[in-house]
């Protein structure tokens, strides 16, 4: 049983989702088809490659992800198919698969998708997910190998993830990063990874003004309207409020700085 | 594989669609079902009718629309099965099969869904899509044929879709149309079809009180902020703001009367 | 075919739900997946809890329904499998399949899930719907037996769903109830079940200072914008604007105190 996930910034209210669906059985009737979201925010690709990024990792094997969030849908930026570690990636050459490439660093093969016979017969200029990105995942479902798909590609356009970096201060020592994705629940990832948590340290956050210690195992370790930092289910430093949203509580949204240090 | 999509005005929160997929499992269980969108504004059977005639194109043949904007349920509104094309609606008898029959103009035949065998043992008077529609879907699509479904029926309710007027103006050849879609983006989709596009001349719209000339090919030749038209993935005149919502830019509502006209 | 269903708080934009989706196809790739909603009010286990018994009855015997409202994660609740009645819930236990132990009277058998080797490598301390509850739902799904998963438990936690009680008044028989549910077309689904309906009398609602009297079979039979009084398709009454949201305008929410009352 082949799988195909869907990440799209179309929201769901017009039904493209679903027009994808009917391509994709029209091709691939077997298919199972899981929506990632179809809720990133428009045109933004980071959110978008992200998304995938902390989705693939539970995915089995052979899964095809078909991920559409695409501002330049209709110029010269490429359509593509890869192979990244055991998954594939079908959706347009602008960074979208960044976060699946530093996931699975063991290689990545690539083609763009330059052959009109693996396409619906009429492709127009804005909706390559229903008439490019569609079949092809399909067809690739079905069993047609990558190289079939199109010409071979060197590289893809990668993203930079932000990093977090040194913090320039004399008296403390720790780390600059800031808000990468905030949840329906108003939870705050930052880009500190498990690896930038000091190890036999309290380890602190501070951001828009408010210092937060300690890092909590998990939400209820507080009360309710608590500020608590924990190590969230993708491995991410969260700043969460206890029973509520700290996105409004603090009022900050993405990119939003914070510091991470720790004291003795 | 038999495919049946869902088009409601349910939304998703309540659980209704999911409910109903619990329905139609119970009957088929094999059956693929892709849903179209739950979001069509509530009881508004046009939007429905359209966001139906956009998908059905694009599913295979054979494939059973099961459709629900119903603010008659329970009345003396029949409820129908019919076979449009190669395609089945079942669905309230209130029009919402519309742009199906415009597409597929090849005939119809349609039955009146009144046979309880098919339906649930109880039938409320609030949520037929659960208590008729779903098992009759479902039935169809494990082989009862259509006219054992109910009683043959000659007619459909059938709705107007606004057309396109002359521009009444003797300085200016054109059209007066109107915005018939908002997307999830904000473009404003109008009901100037490709049959609308003047050939060899320089197209322009009028839309509250703004004049966009030229048709772009696609998003990317704008800059961001740009007000383009595009002929969009279904074939109509879409006024598009580069990386942008029109619809807010222009704070304009479906309805909102366009006007097409051209330079030579 | 197997089938599970899938409620939670998670929302649709972060892609919790299709990385659920993701683990339960690695280990069990044939089974269909509903989605019931995943908009139940963040950590509103009440909510949870009451759509998920709206839902079950029309899912064939057999259907494993995977619920995850859950504030408690990562403390001390249990986590647990249940069968109820022909049905299986899977979740945290902390009163979420109230409603389903209500309906299926006939006996629960519930186990803790404490065996490691039916969850993923590694457990989280935030998403116990990917790493334990998902694993564990495709398992069952597979065909492991209830006992198998984990260690037997004899009670499980229950919540007091509100139940109308006497009004107390000389002048006037009736009941005190509340607003339980309100969907998404603003429709005010009372703790009024059936049994509260009186024979041969007028029954009217207070809510909000407004009188509603009489039963209507059905939204048809006011005229746009009339306040009327139905018995819902899930046997409780409802306070419906006909094409309209009564929550909008009368203005209350969830826990609305309503009278009920009758005249000769």
């Amino acid at each position: 049983m082949k799988l195909i996930t869907l990440l799209t910034d179309f929201g769901l209210q017009d039904g493209y989702p679903g027009i994808m669906k009917g391509v994709i059985w029209g091709i691939a009737p077997d298919v199972q088809i899981a929506d990632l979201t179809h809720s990133i925010p428009p045109q933004n690709i980071l959110e978008g490659a992200l998304a995938l990024g902390r989705a693939a990792p539970y995915f089995p094997p052979g899964t095809i992800h078909l991920a559409v969030v695409d501002p330049g849908v209709g110029t010269r930026r490429l359509a593509i198919a890869a192979q990244i570690g055991d998954c594939f990636f079908v959706g347009p050459d602008n960074g979208l698969c960044t976060a699946l490439l530093e996931q699975f660093a063991g290689g990545m093969q690539a083609v763009q998708l330059d052959r009109p016979r693996f396409w619906l017969p009429e492709v127009s200029s804005s909706f390559h997910g229903r008439d490019i990105f569609a079949p092809a995942a399909a067809h690739l479902a079905n069993g047609v190998p990558l190289s079939e798909l199109g010409s071979p590609l060197a590289e893809v356009v990668r993203l930079t993830i932000p990093q977090p970096q040194p913090l320039d201060r004399q008296d403390r020592p720790g780390w600059k990063g800031q808000v990468i994705h905030i949840d329906a629940f108003g939870n705050l990832a930052t880009n500190f990874t498990r690896q930038y948590v000091p190890e036999g340290h309290i380890l602190c956050l501070r951001i828009a003004g408010q210092e937060v210690c300690g890092l909590a195992r998990t939400f209820g370790e507080g009360r309710p309207g608590d500020l608590v930092a924990i190590l969230d289910s993708s491995g991410q430093v969260s700043l969460c409020e206890v029973n509520g949203s700290a996105a409004r509580r603090l009022q900050v949204a993405s990119g939003e700085p914070v510091e991470l240090y720790w004291k003795d």
